[in-house]
């Protein structure tokens, strides 16, 4: 069974060797994570070479949830932190692990879910994935070697977790309450704005409709939203459709 | 030639396996540290298994200080750490990674020669390395499960020692760049949403018209918007009302 200690999902998405998922494993349990969720790893699941290297965190296998896509991982998660070497000038913001596992732990005490996502070993995360986070965690690495692998990325991750995790004190009240959408309304969101947009013939010309849209998700993913932003948005966009249909 | 940056020395006592000696060599170099010595390798110097696992942090390896006993790889330091999994109720100052390599910093800032003593992988370092100690650095992992390997407890070490000697990245590197919108920007689209709603007819029923504007306004004026995003948005509800126009 999984601790019932409070703490933020680590997910490895597309993760390549088992031997990495395992390491991952035991970088967690070293430092008492214990939930990990996996998206569609390359060669299947379940992973001898992963059970091998796990040894002792051979549980957080067992109870790893396994997944198809990056949507899937974080759908129930109301703030979502992506890992990556380079910053790629995405207008997020962009956070030492340190700070990040701060605001990660302020979260989870305020009674938010947390996903902290890993991508696969050689390529690390995809634009795709990335315009899915509220924010990018930089691991400042020596910028003429820059190996990190992904148990190591995992292994800072879970030690700045478990040092942040001993430091908060439970955030105001008034943040508590505050009913945030989660990951899944936000991508219902902005499907329903990409929809209504394309039909309005909005994405234009032809070579830039796949960065408009890049631009437009991550701008809603990087907005602080309560389910109700999200209720006044939709309305706004219905409301347009229904003022067009009138004629 | 290794770099002229002031840093500790990390000592790897009799260690044992060349993968592990590698692995150190890339989680030092990963932060910029490049002066290892090496206390009588298990199996000889130099070592295939330990190049091939360096990869791009050979030089590490070719440069490594090779000396016989734990004595002659501290001679020329005056202050001396040893990583420990068990503190063992040894009268000496206890530090934590993070206090130690702030420590080691301030040390090396006043000219002092600074060494981190890594122990063989299975046993640890023996009471007699770490009787050489000024202080002892004990890493917080989970009691329940605590399986950190030398390269991983080097990478840890080498982390902090980063995070210490200052030379992270400053946070929010992009964010410090990034073009905010002013608030007259913002004014100018909650206005322009406001006039546009109004038109199509979304501010319903009459007794909920204030609130509804108040709401909208709030929403606005707590997203963290950029002037691309102010932009966007414009061109969202501009499209809109072009689509409509078409009939």
């Amino acid at each position: 069974m999984p601790s019932d200690r409070p703490q933020p999902a680590f997910v490895l998405v597309r993760p390549q060797m088992g031997e990495n998922i395992g390491a991952a494993a035991r970088a967690m349990w070293n430092f008492g994570l214990d939930r990990m969720r996996l998206v569609a790893p390359r060669d299947g699941w379940p992973n001898p070479k992963a059970d091998a290297m796990a040894s002792g965190a051979g549980r957080l296998l067992d109870e790893a949830l396994l997944v198809a896509d990056t949507a899937a991982a974080v759908g129930d998660c109301t703030y979502v932190l992506a890992t990556t070497a380079r910053a790629r000038g995405l207008t997020k913001p962009v956070l030492s692990p340190e700070r990040a596992m701060v605001v990660a732990a302020e979260k989870i005490a305020a009674g938010e879910k947390v996903a902290v996502l890993f991508g696969p070993e050689r390529a690390g995360l995809e634009n795709d994935d990335i315009a899915r986070a509220n924010a990018i965690i930089n691991v400042p690495v020596n910028p003429e070697f820059a190996s990190l692998n992904l148990g190591q990325c995992v292994l800072l991750m879970a030690y700045e977790w478990q040092r942040a995790a001993g430091q908060v004190v439970p955030e105001r009240v008034d943040l508590a309450k505050t009913d945030w959408a989660a990951q899944v309304e936000v991508e219902a969101l902005a499907a329903h704005y990409e929809e209504r947009l394309e039909e309005a013939g909005f994405f234009f010309p032809e070579h830039k409709v796949e960065s408009m849209k890049t631009n437009l998700r991550n701008m809603w993913s990087r907005m602080p939203m309560t389910r109700a932003d999200v209720q006044t948005l939709h309305g706004v966009m219905r409301q347009m459709v229904r003022w067009k249909a009138r004629g």
